[in-house]
């Protein structure tokens, strides 16, 4: 089996061929055609994902391909654009062709599902890792930059921050959860579902807006130290959002969600006169929307307690070089 | 050092700042934002280099910065396309200053030669791998493909294939090269120059267009298969442009130029009426140009030598899964 029919023969089926709107030559040349709209912008990302570190050892191989491409989507997700085409750089120490097929499923039926087209790859042998580019177009000047928070802006976040860390944290028996909420943490840490939608609806509130990688704290700091002001976060309102799994010793649900990675959920800012038209209008389809805090003058983030005293958080989140 | 910090300190310099030309919004934010102009086609590649596959394991840092992006460049030099934003994936064990100093400078200084952009970026702690995926730019229906060689048309290569081929071999110490030989052939190993500018000229000329990456041979049968046809190689014509090294037992130079990889020269075909001309035009400041066959009706490569007599020249190159 040599790279040429790898990518043949499980990347470049009729499952990503319907969708290739805008490829005027896919994978097999030495780099694809594609042709943008006139006036549209281009959102270009990459993310790396390798085995141990992204990706628990024993995560299903489909779960791999559905997560590598969407932590990627997750990004365009977070510009407010939409995800259009990608490559796949794939290194593999055995050209396995049962992980194969179920890579490329994952990967594919995610991308099915989103409209975005593979258009080239490189595969190599080498560690498990898995390299995405995608390019994502949107009309000019409707990108959502982390650089734009204003003070007074409200501070929202989809789905139920933690999930991610509390199905990790049961992998590695640090907290043991019902069977029915670790089924549902195990999902959301394997097959994340990138917020494209709910990017591309926020295009006409968000002031500022990043996806949750690395944790609420983290990335909510990225925003701050792009947009120079700080942030108040309220605990009850958070707890909103929590996912249900009980406090357990060691690791509660509040410190999974300042602080644990993996969610990829939409953490954005809104003007506060903004906010009713926004909870009005948030769609059905959507999941769970909170509004936990506001933009404040000044440096860092606080969380602000039921008695409304103030605690400062750290803005530390999940770093491999520092993990 | 974490991740932020790596990509601000050596990848985000006023080097390649100087250069961003339809770059809205570069490393920073969850994606690029990047402009490119109306009625122009977008080139997308994607390559990977991974430590002891893709480079020797002693190849100096700066040599690895350069050729990662070197290869990519040449993929869309091969489509006769401009290189203009790239995003770099950097999986790397330790976070050595001294290591990423050098190797940011090899990316970059290339990087600035050639015009394109480093707009994004993702580091992650791993075994040492590196993808770049490359964005080019080309006026409407004006790319150079795989797929259109005819029958009749001339076969060309640039520089002189091999030369890698022969590098290589000799830190493997297969053959014995003279000191100033082995330092130029280690040098076209190390240190590969995309054929940007050659490409572009190639526009107006070039039926179809492949960079050799695996090797000649390998090369062409992509060529040809992409285009139903066979192709008929000159051997004395072929001498013409080998390195001069001697032959050596166990590693010719007619087989380095056949089946050795990593050249990264253009091999293309033009009709035969624009031959006279092509040669005519082709630039004192471009690299040595042979033409070295045609394009023949049937299937495979044959190589004809000094008597007239025809050898089947197989189509094996380098293949990182049956190495």
């Amino acid at each position: 089996m040599d790279e040429f029919s790898i990518i043949q023969q499980y990347f470049s089926d009729a499952k990503s061929r319907t969708t290739q709107v805008g490829v005027i030559l896919g994978i097999g040349d030495d780099a694809a055609i594609i042709r943008p709209a006139d006036g549209e912008e281009l959102l270009f990302t990459t993310d790396t994902l390798i085995n141990g570190v992204h990706f628990p050892e024993e995560t299903a191989p489909d779960a791999i391909g559905h997560k590598a491409l969407a932590v990627n989507l997750s990004d365009i997700a977070a510009m407010a654009g939409q995800a259009r085409w990608f490559t796949l750089a794939l290194s593999l120490p055995e050209p396995d062709s049962t992980w194969l097929k179920a890579f490329s499923d994952g990967l594919l039926t995610l991308a099915k599902q989103f409209g975005v087209s593979l258009v080239g790859g490189d595969t190599t042998r080498g560690p498990l890792s898995i390299t995405l580019s995608v390019i994502g177009t949107i009309p000019e000047k409707m990108a959502i930059r982390r650089s734009t928070a204003r003070p007074g802006d409200a501070v929202f976040v989809t789905g139920q921050p933690g999930m991610a860390a509390l199905g990790l944290a049961a992998i590695n028996d640090e907290i043991i959860l019902s069977d029915i909420e670790q089924s549902k943490c195990r999902n959301k840490l394997d097959y994340p579902q990138p917020r494209l939608l709910e990017g591309q609806f926020l295009r006409n509130y968000a002031s500022s807006m990043i996806d949750t990688s690395d944790g609420l704290a983290a990335d909510l700091s990225h925003i701050l130290q792009a947009s120079g002001c700080s942030a108040v976060i309220d605990s009850e309102r958070l707890k909103n959002c929590l996912p249900a799994a009980a406090d357990l010793p060691g690791k509660s649900t509040i410190e999974a969600a300042l602080h644990g990675g993996d969610d990829y959920e939409l953490l954005f800012t809104i003007p506060a006169s903004r906010v009713l038209k926004l909870e009005q209008s948030w769609r059905h389809s959507f999941p769970l929307l909170t509004h936990i805090g506001e933009i404040t003058t000044g440096e860092g983030i606080l969380l602000r307690d039921s008695n409304g005293d103030f605690m400062k958080v750290a803005a530390r989140g999940y770093n491999h070089f520092n993990a």
